[in-house]
């Protein structure tokens, strides 16, 4: 069946690359730009206008950007005036406001929710179900899992919006809750249903609700290998730069590339 | 691109006001009336039939009212035998299940799923993915953050359904649980991840699993005025009755109109 | 209004039962059987092929069954390769990725995510916002409320997944998190909030964060009878094949056609 070209909207100065492919019931608003070999599934709308569209006659549609080798998968709303890189990947219905910037290689799972004005970096999978709010900043190589909550409101409701920081390689398993404005490290591992409510150094183990540190995540042995699982780099490489080289090869070629 | 008015579909006796526009791929079933100037954007459903127009050949539609200058974004499913109030409006994916009455100027967020048989008050916002079980009574000004839940059943699973009800101008932060029954007074804070599972007073500041009472509001400092931010509407006025004359002289005209 | 037949898309070896319908815009793609008397609502994507459609020029999609007398409401996503038993329904926005093997009766929640490569037994119902890892196995009559989560990697990221297994008339409540690996045994009760990270017997109540056995269900009074209401089949009938007979009777005949 594939891609029949049915039911489709385009608006003006939309930029479609090379072989990009799209799915029936699309629609894509103005000024939106599309890289080569980009796959958009079924019932997506790409380049969603910002509110001012219902209200404002002379609106104009900002400029939104979508990578090379992207897959949105079906019934994904992307807004327009964001900017996001090549091999990006999204699961189904996800929802992305505007004023977003997201690098490269980065998955964003099923029935996600990223309310906009927010940056990731390269490299990160949000999974299924995660809430990313205004403000946020998440590094690279940060996985979040199913039904994280990134909170900005101190004192809700508020008009003073302050986003938390995510440190490069941490991961942030299922259900927990990063309250307002929290610098979470580098390489941390936060359990599942944690509430993180304090600045977290690197490397840190943290579960409960209240969120406190246990340990360093180098203790967590693998019920796998009953060897040490972090930092986990060095053992799992799936999707990730490192995957033909391993981690080591590869920090080094990065150290030689600066 | 703004309306094409392609791929709608209209039921009988749909009674549009004046200046409704309606997006693409969007059903209206039978009966159901919208208020004037209303935007129905894409790929909505509104009036979307009970249960039984699957299996019984005489089913008839209940009405369903939606009311002047409300927005309902893209995806949203509205079913039928719902009275919502003016101003009203919806996120992405909203599914908003029979026999609901909202008030005027409620806001309700991206994914969040009303399970029918609730009354929502007026002004109350629902941020993105709240769940409310049947049964619930939320109050006026309510701003209630992602990932709540409002449960009803004591002993799952029964028949015996008891929603909780929650009183003016509290506010419930993300990822929060109301057990079944619960009462919740008004100017409460609800911290993020609490599971309440007894009644609460007034002005009440709950945290916690299971919650437990650590104070009043009126003890929370803001962290960016350095002056207590509760009651909220001294501090808040965004979308607000109050926004232009300020909380206290509202107060008062309401007390004068009475 | 019922079913125009408008904008609906077929693939190749789509098998439709007697009296089967189908809403609008809704795609079937190739080698889906659904079974007598099913309802498809409209916007539905079933038989979603896997990801090497997209790039492999010989791709076959794999079979889909769905059962007879089932209902899939609108806007849901049900993937190629799954098996689903006879009387089925979803809520809406359902996603259901490829592998599973559903058994008959059985319910899913509006905005529920199946990832795939699972089990579910017969009569099992989730509610809405369910999420259920690879690997999981679900027995029959359990009862899945909103928001939980069943997780299956120990120490993330990795590729050693390890589902839950949760026994027969188990009942876990809202917001609760299922650890990996972790066996929930029958007839038990997992209080809302619950992280439930070790094994459990048969007839446990368990609730908090961690989760702790409490007690046995059996000592659980219900507000409205007086009378203790686990093991709940003999005061919850509605839907359960002893509806018409009582628990006792369906038992012992149970053990007779045995």
């Amino acid at each position: 069946m594939k891609f029949n070209n049915k039911n489709i909207s385009l608006g003006l100065n939309v930029t479609l690359g090379n072989n990009v492919k799209i799915g029936d019931n699309v629609t894509i608003y103005d000024n939106v730009t599309i890289g080569d070999n980009t796959i958009i599934c079924n019932n997506c709308i790409i380049g969603e206008p910002l509110g001012d569209y219902y209200f404002d006659e002379s609106y104009q549609n900002p400029r939104t950007f979508i990578g090379e080798n992207s897959l949105i998968r079906s019934h994904t709303i992307i807004y327009a005036n964001n900017e996001i890189g090549d091999h990006f990947s999204t699961g189904h219905r996800v929802t992305i406001r505007e004023n977003c910037v997201i690098g490269s290689n980065c998955r964003v799972g099923t029935l996600s929710d990223l309310q906009g004005n927010l940056k990731i970096g390269e490299y990160s999978w949000l999974h299924s179900n995660v809430h990313v709010g205004q403000g946020t900043e998440i590094g690279n190589f940060v996985f979040v899992y199913p039904y994280v909550i990134f909170t900005n409101d101190p004192h809700p409701p508020s008009s003073y919006i302050v986003g938390s920081k995510i440190g490069d390689y941490t991961q942030i398993a299922v259900s927990s809750v990063i309250l307002p404005g929290v610098e979470i490290g580098s390489n941390c591992l936060i359990g599942a249903s944690t509430l993180v409510s304090k600045k977290i150094g690197n490397n840190k183990l943290v579960v409960g609700n209240p969120g406190k540190i246990i340990g360093d995540v180098e203790s967590i042995i693998s019920k796998e290998t009953g060897l040490s699982h972090y930092p986990w780099p060095y053992n799992f490489k799936r999707g990730m730069p490192w995957e033909d080289i391993g981690y080591d090869k590869w920090l080094k070629k990065q150290d030689y590339d600066k």
